[in-house]
């Protein structure tokens, strides 16, 4: 039988995907469900004098109004990762322009959106703070003059966290390794400073959930990566034991991160629970704008090194905004914080990361979790380094690469692929471009430590009479293929065509329990675990056969549902019905993955493995408009075994693109904390024309990675590089250094001009 | 704690079911739903000439109709447990007043309705046979000119089973074992014939199901008590691998084996694949009718006795009237003949039992499962045999009754209960009665080998963070409350209280495989894949907090989510937070349950165990009128181990009740293959008045089952021994032998006129 890896592997939900079959959040409808919306904001930062909503409710259709004062009692109505301070609706106070004030629920949509018209809210504008920097300043309006609760992560050695250190500020990452006294050692100190923009996630599904829920029992059905997760929020927020709360999730269509914790769910749930209806809340495409996003950012980083090149020691300050809410913004702190001395050696690390609340759009998971920022702000100064120096950017990575097997920082996995290979490949396939004017070539290398909080992952391996295979488990399928790989390693080991392995639907009442689909974490977590069920199903079934023919499992094997003994071959089929008649049987076996606990890592646990993208770019800057163009993007990462090459393939030059978007095009533009362009028809998102004529990706198989088959994870790594290394290609081209992202035309055109005439004196 | 086998434990389903919560099968909706309606044959036998569907497709809102015609080519459109015969929708042929000719699927059930008029159906009227005699007569209207396909299960020693042995005679089932020469050796050899009514199982809930299916994937919500064999059943029909049909299934309003194999499934999957639309089929009460039934049955009985009273030698002759299509009738014929010894010890047994097609509704599955029908006559003889010999019915009984620990027959499970006890008890507690002319009293004993057809039951427990228990099983609850017993299992295992353990509900794409809800098997099979599954994630996490606190596990006992050793209790769910960080974690462990094939045993497998009812019955006769007034009745079965001592006593009353039911009052009553009383108006069940005066359950709990705790199966028992019982009472009381049931006023009364005028010459 043919490798259930071959390159010639379809995803198994290609078909029904590409013929409008598939079945995403937005498809779904339950019986008698009604159909939610809400009001929002238009102040990015007010107090609640008064609703008013007798007009709403008598809507014909309309079946209920939810404002604060309907949050039933016995609740804890806030939710958020580690700060919970984000409420079902606004409570006294709205903080971002989209903030939900209200919510209707109605026969229909048109009803409910008639019956927000009729909503009437007397607010007090309150003074705002809408950029990082204003939200630091002395005096800055806040928040949340009153901390939220919450509760400190548990770190390791060097790390530690903080709730509000300081006004503004939600929660503050902080780590030091090695000796204080290395940057004394040092031949130069730099310090530079790096700006991030904010992309939307831009899924094309909207966040969408329906729930049925009574005040004993809550049933979801909802596009979230994490469902059990999201059950335990659930279930603490209504105060239900977690057995009585049942998330359902369907295919999820496209998430980068967003659709985790609350979204859509809580407003259902309440909704639901005053109507004794289902409710289901779709938002429009437009809503996703003002709900989640990724973090804006501010890093500082001071780097010293010696005249040779070598760097010693490292220091950060990073602020991210985390706008109105802190949803994940403290776990993504910490990774940015984390990350941020990149895939070098140094003596020396200390890095702080801090969370900064404004008046936006809330901040939380995005593909790169905190890596992207780090990244962005650590190549670009490797490079500005190496340039003072006077050595290659080439010779200066290559000199402080960390080499396979080295750790990052003491206590943490040791690194898990030759990331010199990785950087020789990609280089080597941009190959020599003409030296003509305003061209130039660059290069990056991001890391960052993969498996995130999945940290148990459990599995199920189930073989019908005939020989089909079912898969329990609750990764979830975003368009990542993770449901796809996972099918073809049980085919793999129990040797059947992939064809006759499914996944069951995901419904935390029956799913093996899983901590979430996070950090390119579904094929080597999740992986293992249904590795280790298929090894123990197959392993039940050869004993079965064994002794229904009278023989050593050792001496048989399966194959294409045969038990094959030398030359003999036998249904097991056939020896099923024999042994239950025409009843049948169902064989099944669990796989359990758990990445153990080790305070010695600054994280409290190890990473599960390390995820690389290396990017090589050539560029051309035209100096009249200061547009930069991609001529040819090199993108490689290490996938260690490529379970469904053509999904790899996929997600490298799928990230890469939103690394291209994030380096040239995309951000939320704020104007006084009203976003100007929180629409898909204006905001920037690549288009086909944007992908470089050139574009190439290499699909590395180091096999050394700790999943199945030497696979490790493989959905973020081409995004961390590309923003730095077109900035890096730009410095080459015209020797202009962007520090503040997008590398507009707007912004290379100023900076040529002010490179051109330095002594206008026109401030930076 | 308190142990979770209190008598003050509720059904973890009551305040559901009181309080109109609970939902059943015909409350389930599924979004965009249509609902189907069927055109019933009116004749019990013709050939269907044509169809004409055009008025009733042109009905407004009628989105299918479906005839013969249009069943989609490519399947198998037949079914049936062992024999499949019955067609989806009649296939040239009905075989019954109210076989399905032609379906409709519309809007609303009004439309359906509506349409179901306008269909013209040209039927050629065949000659029927109607009951069991008419079947078997020379020269009869066969019902299947050609054998359906079908398949003999496997039989161990002694039994063999033939398809097709003579004409409408569907299956064969039969049994020999000890030595032939036996009948030579009697002092007496006595022949009797007995005969059984047709009851109908009367279940609140109608038949109901809503599918929604293409060509390619299957999902059925359906009231059924096998949903993996119907999973299987349905692959098999539409071709399709096991894992591409997915059954649900809610609670279940009463069953009593009526809701097995196919019912309202295939039409609904049929229209939904015509429509692309889900279907609903809810057909009304009267339907039930129509769609399934007990076995009426002939039954002759020859016993070879010494003059003493001991019991030598059995041959039994028995027909069941399996109605138009074969359904479970084979597996009933196996039970029927295999228990016609009842539970007495015998030199030689030799036993026939078979299917007789007859031209009326399909009979299936039904409480007693062919028990009813083999201790109506076996306890009637017995009773008659010692009143011709002289002895007294207790003193036959006493002197043959099987002991602890016998055989019933070579290979089979051994008596594991004491059956002198039991009768001893029912006995002692009728008491004596007021001897005055008129009166009389009866027992009888009844025993099943339970456990049925579920030879392999997996079950899953899981433990959240909070210590909520959740258990994945496929038991169904039918209103048996089985699946309290079994959280009441898993809670005393792991000391919790029982409201904080809930079962998952059913679907096959994730739920542990079992073979069904059959058998009074739930608390002893599946119990015991629960205890396995419910000891094992104790140990694991005794395990986990023997490592959290560095002890070792032996150290420790759970106890309501704590860790106890010594006088300390730590708290687990802190202890997980500990190790997980706040996203918690969830234990799992699986058990699995697999009775053993032994080819020694008849059945091919032995029982799990045996289920014996014991019941003692005072009767007055009225000898104006012929009724009998049951003045007390006292019951008795022997649980082993009560897991829930009240859901035991409302199973073994109800049980008693359809006794009762079947020995004065309830009968299908056709006329020339019309059903003369198919509506629950006319159709009579017991009404509360008919609850005797007197009725005692008496719970035994004998401690050797081989459940968990010693726990036995215990639904069907009380059930059996009634109607003979009730007969030798009335025997005793008026000295007549009722061998017809029901024991109607009618049916007294003449016997009653023939004992005064045996000379008139009447033929009986």
């Amino acid at each position: 039988m043919a490798s259930a890896f071959d390159e010639r592997v379809r995803r198994r939900d290609a078909e029904a995907k590409t013929t409008g079959g598939a079945t995403y959040g937005a498809d779904l409808a339950v019986a008698g469900m009604l159909h939610a919306k809400v009001l929002r904001s238009p102040h990015p930062h007010a107090a609640i004098v008064s609703i008013d909503t007798a007009a709403a409710a008598a809507v014909p259709g309309v079946r209920a109004v939810l404002t604060a004062a309907d949050l039933p009692s016995g609740i804890t109505p806030y939710y958020g990762y580690i700060i919970k301070d984000q409420p079902i609706v606004a409570i006294d106070t709205v903080r971002f322009a989209g903030d939900v004030v209200a919510a209707v629920a109605a026969d229909s949509e048109a009803a409910a959106a008639e019956a927000l018209e009729r909503i009437h809210v007397v607010y007090r504008v309150l003074p705002a703070v809408t950029t990082i920097d204003a939200a630091l300043a002395d005096g800055a309006p806040e928040l949340f003059p009153e901390a939220p609760p919450g509760a400190v992560p548990r770190y390791g050695a060097g790390a530690r966290g903080a709730l509000r250190p300081r006004s503004n500020v939600s929660y503050e990452f902080a780590y030091q390794t090695g000796d204080p006294a290395a940057f004394d050692r040092c031949d130069h100190v730099f310090e530079d400073e790096f700006r991030f923009s904010r992309m939307q996630h831009f899924h094309l599904e909207p966040y969408v959930g329906i729930a049925s829920a009574t005040r004993k029992q809550i049933e979801v059905w909802t596009s979230t990566q994490n469902p059990f997760p999201l059950r335990r929020e659930l279930a603490r927020m209504f105060r239900l034991p977690e057995n009585r709360v049942r998330v359902n999730v369907p295919l999820v269509g496209g998430s980068f991160g967003a659709k985790s914790n609350c979204k859509t769910e809580p407003v259902a749930i309440v909704l639901s629970q005053m109507t004794g209806r289902p409710v289901r809340w779709c938002m429009t495409f437009e809503e996703s704008f003002f709900t989640n996003s990724q973090h804006a950012a501010l890093l500082r980083l001071r780097t010293g090194v010696m005249r040779d090149g070598r760097l010693v020691a490292r220091q950060s300050e990073i602020f991210l905004d985390a706008g109105a809410y802190s949803g994940a913004s403290p776990l993504v702190a910490e990774k940015c914080g984390y990350r941020i001395p990149g895939p070098y050696r140094y003596d020396f690390i200390d890095t702080r990361c801090s969370c900064v609340m404004t008046n936006t759009t809330p901040a939380g998971a995005f593909r790169g979790f905190g890596g992207a920022q780090a990244t962005w702000a650590s190549e670009s100064q490797i490079d500005m380094i190496a340039r003072r120096l006077g050595i290659t950017p080439y010779a200066m990575r290559a000199l402080n690469l960390l080499h396979f097997g080295d750790p990052f920082v003491p206590g943490e996995t040791a690194i898990d692929s030759d990331l010199h290979v990785g950087l020789d490949l990609v280089i080597d396939e941009l190959g020599a471009i003409e030296r003509t004017p305003n061209r130039g070539v660059g290069f990056a290398i991001g890391l960052k430590d993969g498996g995130g909080i999945n940290k148990a992952a459990q599995a199920r391996v189930k073989i019908t009479t005939g020989g089909e295979v079912t898969i329990d488990c609750a990764t979830v399928e975003a368009g990542q293929g993770a449901r796809s790989s996972l099918c073809q390693i049980a085919a793999e080991v129990l040797s059947t065509p992939v064809d006759r392995v499914i996944i069951s639907p995901i419904d935390t009442d029956q799913s093996p329990y899983d901590h979430g689909t996070n950090a390119s974490s579904a094929t080597v977590v999740m992986g293992r675990a249904v590795l280790a069920a298929a090894e123990r199903v197959r392993d039940e079934v050869l004993r079965f056969t064994a002794t229904a023919l009278s023989c050593d499992p050792s001496e048989l094997r399966l194959e294409n549902w045969h038990a094959v003994r030398g030359e003999e071959s036998h249904s097991i089929a056939e020896l099923v019905l024999r042994e239950f008649g025409n009843i049948g049987f169902q064989f099944a076996a669990d796989g359990f993955q758990k990445a153990p606990l080790d305070e010695r890592a600054p994280l409290d646990s190890p990473c599960v493995f390390w995820e690389i993208g290396w990017a090589a770019v050539a560029v051309a800057v035209d100096p009249g408009t200061g547009k930069v163009t991609i001529e040819k993007l090199v993108v490689s990462g290490d996938a260690g075994k490529a379970i469904n090459p053509l999904v790899c393939r996929g997600q490298d030059e799928g990230a890469a693109m939103m690394g291209v978007a994030q380096a040239l095009f995309e951000q939320m533009v704020f104007d006084d904390g009203i976003l100007m362009n929180g629409d898909p028809l204006v905001y920037r998102v690549p288009l086909a024309e944007d992908v470089p004529v050139s574009f190439v990706s290499i699909l590395q198989e180091q096999g050394r990675g700790p999943g199945p088959f030497g696979a490790k994870g493989f959905a973020e790594g081409g995004l961390l590089p590309i923003a730095a290394a077109v900035a890096n290609a730009v410095d080459d081209a015209v020797g202009v250094r962007i520090t503040e992202l997008p590398i507009s035309p707007q912004r290379v055109h100023r900076a040529l001009f002010l490179q051109k005439s330095p002594t206008v004196g026109v401030t930076a």
